[in-house]
């Protein structure tokens, strides 16, 4: 049987949970860290090594632009002036957002789109596992701005797909994880 | 700056790796650690909570059939009787072989499909980097036969997706990460 005490890894995993951008302030991780986190994310496994992802960090005086470009998103989108100071907010809040964006080989022969999607979903969650582990609070956001071919057309290379941002800074509350989720009986059957 | 050796965790994603079934020999993982390993994958960064994926273990004298149904769809795959032999073991060997199935929602008003398979695939990783954590081998495996309607048709409801199956077991060799990835400067840019 395994106890969770003496393993650091099993209760980092077991108590991961999200950080959004509004509980988050400075410091964010160094060009160094980034590097470090990245290379987490490419140990998620990934079927004939595709890497079908890619990071496109934004920190420093760039989250300027960032949060015009969600405030244009948001008001494309009928938010009223409020809704759109407040994801203006969101680009500015966090010390770095990484834009996560998906390069998918659509024809490879042995390897299906899933499968690379799938691998994109692993990286992210390696990522904000690493993030954790660093110190830093983090959250994965997506949502119709992910769509909004103002910011797909700011980080997207044609074929590319805009998956959303991970938001990374030092969380200003501890947190701790949702308990909202099925228990595992539910997700875990026997094959007989 | 961060520094491995004080990083646990860090360290444990860094060195995640895959170790193939006929790497694996008994024991693998007890009821209850597959209950844990499938907590850890409950971890996975999930947009709405829909919990797009289940497992189901294969374990005990089930390998058996398992593995005339991996030989089953070898043959119908056109491979010869050396080749479906191959697949046979490859069953048999894993104490644990747990199947990944996908069920979305693809009809999700917020959540398209692409973010439930980045879910499934968030799931898959922490699982694999929990059983690692607890001294087992693992690895996710695809290809083919998860296509294969003999397969498909044993483990999933309507509307599910056979994604692959991770073999679980005490590894028999240290094994260490492969560097074949692309270094972090190449999936890592700064946007400016």
């Amino acid at each position: 049987m395994t106890t969770l005490d003496s393993h650091p890894v099993l209760q980092a995993l077991l108590e991961r949970h999200s950080t959004g951008p509004k509980h988050l302030i400075e410091p964010g991780p160094s060009d160094a860290e980034l590097h470090t986190l990245t290379e987490a994310a490419l140990r998620a496994p990934d079927h004939a090594a595709l890497v079908p992802f890619r990071f496109s960090a934004v920190r420093g005086d760039a989250r300027t632009r960032l949060a015009s470009l969600f405030e244009q998103a948001a008001c494309a989108a009928g938010k009223d002036a409020a809704g759109a100071a407040l994801d203006r907010e969101r680009a500015l809040n966090a010390p770095v957002t990484l834009a996560v964006i998906a390069r998918l080989d659509l024809g490879h022969p042995q390897v299906p789109a899933h499968e690379q999607w799938a691998c994109v979903g692993g990286a992210v969650a390696y990522l904000l596992l690493a993030a954790k582990a660093m110190g830093y609070g983090a959250k994965m956001l997506s949502g119709a701005k992910a769509r909004s071919p103002v910011l797909t057309s700011a980080f997207c290379e044609s074929g590319e797909t805009l998956v959303g941002w991970i938001a990374i800074g030092t969380p200003t509350l501890g947190g701790r994880a949702k308990h909202g989720k099925p228990p595992a009986d539910e997700v875990l059957t026997f094959w007989s």
